[in-house]
């Protein structure tokens, strides 16, 4: 199978997409759950598969490498060696995820440099594939940790403090069950530094329905969206009989955070009527299982919230306007909020002449391509705060992400491998 | 211990009120969970309080009957021996509740009997204590049992398909369990007959706060509140990633649910200003623990929803301005709400004989009493509706029912025993 979009160009090198459809295959037999793939980070599904990207890469004859915090490093020596370009991305999912979701922008860095290393070509510049460890933090609550570890930005108390969603096991210790070394850490050593990398480049699905609904199978990057994020909250009230308790004297802690949620969204709408870019999600809300009951008021409810917006300011006026909610429902509710630890990202902005040249390459390749924000947050955004000139090339995706429902056309694969295999022949000239 | 109440008008017959306190503190001791006490349904700690009532009522050479369902009666035999008087409630409790919940009413009755036993009294009509079983539908969806039982009202249906809580043992096994038979009630054996019971009377704490903000440790009540519910309910909406998912390409179930949960306490306001008896209460809502995460819209929501009314016609009104809600948030949230299956029970009249003698005994036991209807639940219901005279005595309770935090003051207990004593000795002439 060779990429439709390069029949036309009479190029000299096809990216390699029979390989990352055998790979997506294989993925999706070999990590898939009760619904969608699991691939926790750290956990069985995504050492399957570095596993499998490993074993291609030696096939192909590629250098392979490790850090210690298990990330792995696919490595094609090009006329300039260093600093080199990076393609990469990650291989974990949320739980009961989609399987194109990270593992995209491995594969198609992979299909890239298997099409190099068929046409017998050495490329301008040194190209590094980065299967990155741990992005989704929906099961270490601390965001980025593969990439933030290659240049030794984790911090001792992550380690020993931030522990695994479901089996509680602490990042330090999953980190050394994988493979990988503390130690390392410790001493605060990095895999490599900002120096190294020229242009970081993350290919990755869109997981918003932007692409589709415009008829466009490729976008580029312009900003990440940063987050301001409660992943434990509670809201306290008191547990009464539901049939004798009046309407007065009760503290129903399902009323008061039900009240929340609808008053955040009235919230979320006023910043979208002032055109600020937000989003704001309470994605869980739970009810003690063993004290709740269908006959008793609610004393008790857990809860998250999720807020991102590509402005540092937005996410600050957004956390007033919830603290305000949380003072008024409190008083009205006679509850008790306690927000929990705060995670937050930083929004991100991708590197101009980054954004140009995937432009350039698309044309190139005789791709049509969308300039756009970013909801999500991404590896990438760990580069481009290190200064390191950094864009993003997102696939057109079908039914949003984070669910078993992604779907990526393979056209649209071979589309993205194109325009990456054009950046990659000819890359922007930057002052580093 | 003798009852404080009794002191001043030298009656002959002082209920045992210290038999009724050692067992409280022996129950609690013997059914304490984490929090609270749980004394399942059929369960070890239903069990326990099962066999403490039958060993006091052995060593007061009290007769000792069980049915096909397990229940216990406890009878001293007075001068006219048919039809009887049955003073009853439950022996099992809520998950981590309270202590006082059902268990002061049988004890309070085999005060009663203890304290006529010590007397060498004869009571004008014979006094039955019946301690029934499975009262509190937070284990089996389905109310009344062991009352309906004793009257061979369950239905096979009913004993295969209802499942407990947390074990999900079906109500036929889990009576097998117990040592009852599941075979009488298919041939529709009861162990008796309406016109089998002169008058029931179930003494139970108060499981609100009326009495307490009245100052008043006894109360009479003229009605009990019937119920709607729907025990699982679910909204399905679709999982979708939180950063990248627009407001209106959203199908957000805690939205929906919560936009539901507000809505009904705005309808519940409204039935409550146009004085329409009324409670409504969402107890448990919870998003899918495996599928649900901070970073995802919320695909799917369980929730419980629990109406009471003392009137069919507002249970009625109440379910069709649900029903109107659930149309519009489907429609504005683009969710599916599910119900599930309902279950009801009627309200229950009083009967003004009763009433009026409970009124009697009061006075003659100098004890203040305020009429009130009950907003909970009650076998008391199942006795009422087969036409038997029925009271309900109600004792003054701290920190409302179904919660680890009841507290019932002995005293109160005392002035309960006391009256149910006098109406013991002099009962109300009825025409049967």
């Amino acid at each position: 199978m060779t990429s439709s979009a390069s029949v036309g160009t009479n190029r000299v090198v096809e990216p390699d997409v029979t390989l990352a459809d055998r790979l997506l295959r294989e993925l999706q037999d070999r990590t898939s759950d009760t619904r969608g793939v699991t691939r926790m980070s750290y956990g069985p599904g995504e050492e399957i598969a570095h596993s499998m990207v490993r074993r291609e890469a030696e096939a192909l004859g590629l250098e392979v490498e490790t850090d210690a915090a298990c990330n792995l490093y696919v490595t094609l020596p090009g006329k300039i060696e260093t600093p080199r370009i990076v393609i990469g991305s990650h291989l974990d999912s949320v739980p009961m995820g989609g399987n194109y979701d990270g593992a995209v922008g491995v594969l198609m860095g992979l299909s890239v440099l298997s099409g190099l290393v068929d046409a017998g070509l050495r490329p301008p510049r040194t190209i590094t594939v980065m299967a990155i460890r741990a992005e989704e933090s929906a099961w270490f609550a601390t965001s980025y940790v593969g990439s933030r570890a290659s240049f030794g930005k984790l911090t001792p108390s992550e380690l020993e403090t931030v522990v695994r969603a479901g089996d509680g096991v602490t990042l330090g210790k999953a980190i050394k069950d994988a493979g990988g070394s503390v130690d390392d850490f410790d001493k605060g050593r990095a895999f490599w530094d900002p120096e190294d990398v020229s242009i970081f480049l993350e290919p990755h699905i869109e997981q918003g329905p932007l692409l589709s609904l415009k008829g466009t199978p490729l976008g580029i990057v312009t900003d990440i969206r940063g987050s301001l994020r409660f992943r434990s909250a509670t809201c306290t009230g008191e547990f009464a009989h539901s049939g004798t308790t009046p309407r007065e004297a009760r503290r129903d802690a399902v009323h008061a955070v039900s009240t929340l949620v609808v008053e955040l969204d009235r919230l979320w709408q006023r910043f979208q009527e002032e055109a600020q870019d937000l989003t704001v999600t309470v994605g869980q809300f739970e009810t003690d299982s063993d004290e709740a009951s269908f006959s008793k008021v609610a004393g008790l409810v857990s809860f998250s919230i999720d807020m991102r917006s590509n402005s540092e300011e937005t996410l600050t006026e957004c956390l007033s306007g919830l603290e305000t909610l949380i003072d008024r429902i409190s008083n009205d509710c006679g509850v008790m909020f306690d927000l929990g630890a705060r995670t937050s990202t930083s929004p991100a902005k991708m590197h101009p002449a980054v954004i140009s040249g995937l432009g350039v390459a698309a044309g190139s390749a005789q791709q049509p391509v969308l300039e756009m924000p970013c909801g999500a947050g991404h590896d990438a955004a760990t580069f481009a705060s290190l200064g390191i000139p950094t864009g993003m090339l997102l696939i057109r995706n079908e039914n949003g992400s984070h669910n078993p429902d992604e779907y990526m056309d393979m056209a649209d694969f071979a589309a993205g491998a194109d325009v990456l295999t054009e950046f990659s022949l000819s890359p922007p000239d930057l002052p580093r």
